[in-house]
């Protein structure tokens, strides 16, 4: 982070028409983003451009979700049709939806030939001006199934170290693209039938929780199937015992292509100095492995909310980041993270537009 | 509040291609304004219309602010050059702003000739449609001063019950009239020197929780003078020991004109079955008074955010209410609630877009 970009913006923040200190969080997050552009005030974050990545979880064979694994498939024509709660909420923020089967199981209903969505197969990672056509856009399908669906983790590791390599690579193009296309600001959204059970998985190996303190409810299981979830993210840490100081091989082995694609959407918007608003406990999990690849890239996350899930608040504090938005959700998606860009929005807007004391005539105390 | 409308409410949440429950707090406020508007779903808050009410305090003698009173009128003119905190957040919020000056004490430097902001005495509570022009319209002026300040309470009552009633009366007008200007959500805001003073002692008699409980440090202020601000707040409630059982005399002896406007206005708000976003601990003040006057009017509250000042807190649970943001703001000037639109429209739009498992072709569980 810019150093004489936050003093400037905390500088900036001091001489502005409201007593010291009383936006709160939103100061610090505008000196926080100040860092991240390196400039100050930091551009406005619009528009946002939101990545859903979708996988599916060779774990769910052991019985830790009650929804079925074609649910996941479902939802992705489901996001495509605009139909699901992200879609409401980027239309709401002017943010423009971007879905990602990086290894959903089931053949997608909606293929790239399909007249009702817009596709944008992986090339080269070139820059598709579709992807940030604000919140009137079509939502775009990315095609970049890396395979349809991991491997039992509680078995055998759940990718190979190239499958995961490519995941993360995967979600390293979708950003550059999204960012060549003009987007200011990513949002890093999930799809995955089991996937808060490999999110529990990486949580525990990154921060050295238990499996207890980083495995919940997820969609909303009874207490005997919660009990099972953590026996089966146990079994998978005992049998593959992830070295965190690798975070290639732990997301090989107890991770999802999801997760470590959000891993690699993360560190690019780092590399690129462009705010990275994170979502729920999927997102959480990949920003923990985007960290041990780069620590640095913390500085470009912003947690959008607190989940429900346990392993949010456990990944969040040991990233240091205080969640924006509070409000008991539990969706994915990315729509907790796409429902806090109004306040990112609103705290780099203070830094361009409020009138200081002196232009404003207001006395100080 | 409308029962079957909010059952239907419900019921539909339940349908939509989310898992039951996983959007937390936004379901039950989705819930709430279906019963508010008696319908399902109910109607897009929007537009919203912002009003922040102004007025100046006797007890600013007392020396319990380090700012000197003419920051209240210098501050109104700031609103209606657009250069406030609240006009940054209202025109990202597509959101009107009208300033409305119940009781400064410096006579104002910009005026209805002056071409620089709309102004709009009040007549009739004839509608404008100026005043809801969205947020990138000129804010809008409304003239209804009652007195320059109240009187020091601490040595007399604040406003006689004439001066209070017409406070209220104009909160109510400045409602109807941008109600009936096509503002389909309503944000109550304030603006005045030394007004968490008064707001403390309401708070106190309304929730009958004491002067140290109510009483914060409003804009920053030392550990020495919010130890005396308590004991003005105390002195005042022990001089004229209000009964909260006649809101109008809390209102006339310990209250303001900005925190009676605001009660007024939520009175009209709820009359109408608009909701309306409460800011900080000001304007819970005020609702704690539209609620003595009419229980029923809690309905239509919603809280925008959890202000740093302690009194909110008591305020909101008094209320029964659970805000939607907390951001450790302090700022007022309906700063809080306007930030919190985007939240309160995406509980609505939910209900509207979001597809359901029958109409998505999603598999339930």
């Amino acid at each position: 982070a810019d150093q004489p970009a936050m003093a400037a913006a905390r500088e900036l923040q001091g001489r502005l028409t409201k007593p010291a200190g009383s936006l709160g969080a939103l100061e610090e997050l505008s000196v926080r983003l100040a860092g991240v552009a390196g400039t100050c005030p930091p551009p406005l974050p619009i528009p946002a451009a939101v990545a859903v990545f979708a996988g599916d979880h060779g774990v769910h064979a052991q019985a830790v979700s009650p929804w079925p694994q074609e649910v996941t498939a479902q939802m992705v024509a489901n996001f495509l049709a605009g139909g699901a709660v992200v879609n409401a909420f980027a239309r709401q923020a002017g943010a423009a939806v971007t879905v990602v089967d990086v290894g959903v199981a089931t053949p997608l209903l909606q293929g790239p030939a399909d007249d009702d969505a817009s596709a944008a197969p992986m090339g080269g990672g070139e820059a598709s001006a579709a992807l940030v056509g604000g919140g009137d856009a079509r939502p775009a399908l990315v095609e970049a199934n890396v395979r349809r669906g991991t491997r039992d983790m509680t078995v055998e590791p759940a990718l190979t170290a190239d499958e995961a390599r490519a995941a993360v690579e995967t979600g390293i193009r979708v950003a550059e693209g999204l960012i060549a296309a003009g987007a200011a600001c990513l949002v890093a959204g999930d799809m995955g039938i089991a996937n808060t059970t490999p999110a529990a998985a990486l949580i525990a190996v990154f921060t050295g929780c238990t499996a207890e303190e980083a495995t919940g409810r997820g969609t909303g299981i009874d207490d005997a199937m919660h009990a099972h979830k953590i026996t089966v993210v146990r079994a998978a840490l005992d049998r593959h015992a992830p070295d965190p100081a690798d975070p290639l091989g732990v997301l090989a082995t107890v991770g999802g292509l999801e997760h470590a694609a959000i891993a690699g959407f993360i560190l690019a918007a780092a590399a690129h100095r462009i705010p990275v608003i994170i979502d729920g406990v999927i997102a959480a999990s990949g920003a923990l492995a985007a960290a041990a690849f780069a620590p640095d890239a913390v500085a470009a996350m912003v947690a959008g909310h607190l989940s429900v899930e346990p392993g949010a608040a456990v990944a969040l504090a040991h990233l240091g980041l205080e969640p924006l938005l509070d409000l008991g959700m539990r969706l994915g998606e990315g729509s907790g993270a796409v429902l806090a860009l109004p306040v990112v929005e609103a705290a780099v807007r203070v830094l361009h537009e409020v009138a200081t004391f002196d232009s404003a005539g207001v006395s100080e105390k």
